[in-house]
């Protein structure tokens, strides 16, 4: 099996979660370079820069050389700019390959966002634009111990509490190790001083009692839920809850989904946008909406030693038009690059023909109530699951409201991705109500309707995001991003953070700055 | 020692989040018994109720029992509603036992609560009410992998940052409790088959390599931070970071701070009211505000076998007033009634004198700029410290905001408190900044001004909240519960989540359903 197989396979069969440890394990890691604000000094030697692509890594380039002085243009497929930096609100309509037209019928004030829905704060340039473009940031809850961790093989398939899961889990690995290190059985690893100390940190962190014990009690109540939670005057005394064996957190397989929410991207605080990631589409369209042309389809990109010309098709009139320019910025996501006739040299052709992109299906659902928050005091936060839906995310925002809400109902990975494609939209979205109401039994009454973006059949990026693996990126992915002539490639997919809208942000800036550099040595 | 000696002793070296732990340990435990809104049903009788103090705990009692159809006539000695929920801002005054009197001069948009400052989101009691009464709720972070641990101790005084502790602190766990389950050391405590499934899941948690250990790698840093952060184009590749062992991660007791927020109450998701505290207050002002007198210390309560009066001084006429009722709820807080004349039996009279009050201070200071966001990327969340200030709070709103920003600079237990308080508010304001520097060196030149309320010179509650032992629970906490004659206490000191608003909200919704009861057969 190889790493893309077995990428998609834990994709399948984990959620994104396990797929995004399983990338960071394999190569694919996030965080940022990002170390301020650049600087593009030196003037633009009167040149033109054609920007291919009008989502975040296509408006970072074109704001940095507009800034720095280039005339910039910008081509958009859509009538929208932002690309997977997207919002889908009710009104919103939207056409996959093969022709299937949804139009969203959620409330007003309700949102889904089908792309990328949550910004870590590592992602530094993401948020230095947030912030310059006056793009609202609120916190995005990430890990909610009251959401649920489910599988159908656990438990006869109820849904256990985050914190339970992870108390119980925690109080048995403080209470073995504690076992060993009083056993001796790691003294050659821990000195007796610092075994002292170990034990100590085991009693506090597990919350064991003073025998290292992981047992019922307040302490383990206080971390796992209580039977009976305290409270005030007379019917105030609280009664602990009976502790897990750890024959059956393990068995479960529950902790599976712990791990996830300790790595860098996944850790508190973490953003997103007020109002859905449209914002951040909006901010940059503040700036360089402008400079960009939308409903323009490139057709064609030739190269000579004097610049670049890209033919393309107005998909609103028809009309078939063609612009030029000194150097071409394109970030065209590789999945419909390659389609595209374009004289490039060897390497870059290969590269850009050797990244797979990932199917999944993203489906928002709106419901007549937020039960999740009346019913089960769940506000915000993921619930993780082995049903195909993978996961379901409460929405981190009009905590308490009172009218319809919106859930995100599955975010697939892998080979159901394809499945539910196959069937149309509509269908796809009762599957999902179907899985779901084994979490949420309420599904069944108040449920009103959904959208299903299936991103392998999205016409203007066709999946997700680039997978690499450890040998594509040795092979390919410095000929990627190189300058080729006048050509250069920008975007997720030419980062180390694919994926992430700080991978396109970190990438232009790396593109824009190389790009400013070649035009100020060949000036 | 005796427990409180020992809480107070945990207090001072370990600050908040140790207190509140050690006192989950020792009996005083949070979450709720609230199940629901309550109904009183049968009618009131004629009955009225005079409800002393206009705090949260005052404000239920007053709104369940009005709408039951009680006349009812609440006092609040002081000039505004909502007692501890309380919101400090620019312009407000207050004045301390001694006579300091403080003036906040806070920019527009920034504020401290002083008090309570977080509603974890187990307290559902007080979320309804939030709901009900139109206050809006943010998520407050408690938990920031991006804020600080600090020990003068550790490090030579440098401040690491949380999720560097935390991964090799749990990367070390894992790798010395695989290291003993492959050494066969707990095969009586875990089946073959179990132990298969524990060696995973310590990989998965602990982000271990193949063979088990805990390195310098991809998922190592991607827990703890990188050397340098993965980036887009030619500047992408990501250098990972080199995990602290196993010996300085004990030595330094940072550990010590992690399990604090693995508790219910600082798990996420947490709430803040939008615009603080004081944000409650207002809520439940519009709903009874008409119903309360303000500016009414009460100096005497009588009961008979007719009724109560209590006598009050109107603080700003200087009259000498009375009043009367059928029954009294009465919310003052025990350090402050205990010196009030009250006719009560012996058992409650014992109880009111059994609680001693927490003395703290928190200090809010204002800086020009955001630092910790702009030179940090601190959004939100503790940083914790050995030092007397024992925490640093960076606000949970505001994110990215050019202005001047706010900071809780200090929440201090034990004795440190008394030591603050001898000294001017101008002198703790200047001795918190200098702590402070030590961790955020900016300090120095952005500090603009500050607030120090300590709480135990609060004239209108003389601490912070009660504290409760299991010896003082078993012999007088029922009894300060019970009906006594017609006067019966409720407030957070009469519940068992001691020192969190849910304990107000409980008490009183204890309480009135008793009232309700004893009306109901008493008719």
């Amino acid at each position: 099996m190889n790493k893309r197989q077995l990428l998609s396979m834990i994709g399948a069969a984990g959620g994104a979660t396990a797929m995004m440890m399983a990338m960071g394990q394999l190569g694919q890691v996030h965080a940022s370079t990002f170390k301020g604000p650049i600087a593009l000094e030196g003037g633009a030697k009167g040149k033109k820069v054609l920007i291919l692509g009008g989502g975040v890594s296509g408006m970072v380039s074109a704001l940095e050389l507009s800034r720095a002085g280039y005339a910039v243009e910008v081509l958009e497929y859509q009538d929208r700019v932002g690309g997977r930096a997207w919002t889908i609100k009710g009104g919103d309509t939207f056409t996959e390959l093969g022709g299937a037209t949804q139009t969203c019928e959620f409330a007003p004030g309700n949102y889904i966002n089908p792309g990328p829905w949550r910004i870590p704060t590592e992602h530094g340039g993401l948020i230095h634009y947030c912030h310059q473009l006056g793009v609202g940031l609120e916190p995005f809850q990430q890990q909610n111990y009251n959401a649920y961790l489910h599988s159908t093989d656990a438990f006869g398939g109820v849904p256990q509490r985050y914190k339970t899961i992870q108390a119980d889990y925690y109080g048995h690995v403080s209470e073995l190790l504690a076992k060993a290190v009083r056993q001796n059985a790691l003294a050659d690893s821990v000195t007796a001083e610092d075994a002292e100390l170990l034990l100590e940190s085991l009693r506090s962190w597990g919350a064991l009692d003073r025998n290292m014990r992981y047992v019922k009690s307040n302490a383990s109540a206080s971390r796992r839920g209580w039977d009976k939670g305290p409270g005030g005057g007379l019917t105030a005394v609280p009664i602990p809850s009976e502790p897990l064996d750890v024959h059956t957190v393990l068995q479960s397989g529950l902790w599976r989904s712990i791990g996830g929410n300790l790595t860098n991207e996944h850790q508190y605080a973490i953003f997103q946008p007020v109002g859905g990631m449209g914002s951040i589409a909006a901010g940059f369209e503040r700036a360089v909406g402008h400079l960009i042309r939308r409903n323009s389809k490139v057709t064609e990109i030739r190269q000579s030693e004097r610049g670049v010309t890209v033919n393309f098709l107005d998909t609103k009139t028809g009309e078939r038009l063609s612009t030029s320019a000194d150097y071409c910025i394109c970030t065209i996501p590789l999945s419909v690059l390659a389609q595209i006739p374009l004289n490039v040299g060897p390497t870059l052709a290969s590269a850009i023909s050797a990244v797979p992109y990932r199917p999944s299906v993203k489906v928002g659902l709106e419901f007549r109530r937020r039960f999740w928050e009346q019913d089960e005091q769940i506000y915000g936060g993921i619930t993780s699951t082995n049903l195909p839906i993978s996961q379901i995310s409460y929405p981190s925002y009009g905590y308490g409201s009172q009218g319809p809400g919106v859930l995100l109902g599955a975010y697939t990975g892998g080979s159901i991705s394809y499945e539910l494609t196959a069937q149309s939209p509509a269908e796809r979205v009762r599957r999902v109500v179907e899985w779901g109401k084994q979490i949420h039994p309420q599904y069944s009454t108040e449920f009103m309707n959904g959208v299903a973006v299936g991103w392998h059949r999205v016409p203007w990026t066709l999946g997700c995001f680039g997978i690499w693996t450890e040998e594509s990126r040795a092979a390919h992915y410095d000929n990627l991003c190189q300058l080729d002539g006048r050509f250069m490639i920008a975007g997720e997919h030419a980062s180390y953070i694919g994926g992430w809208i700080e991978g396109a942000v970190t990438s232009a800036l790396d593109a824009v700055t190389r790009l400013h550099q070649h035009v100020q040595q060949a000036a």
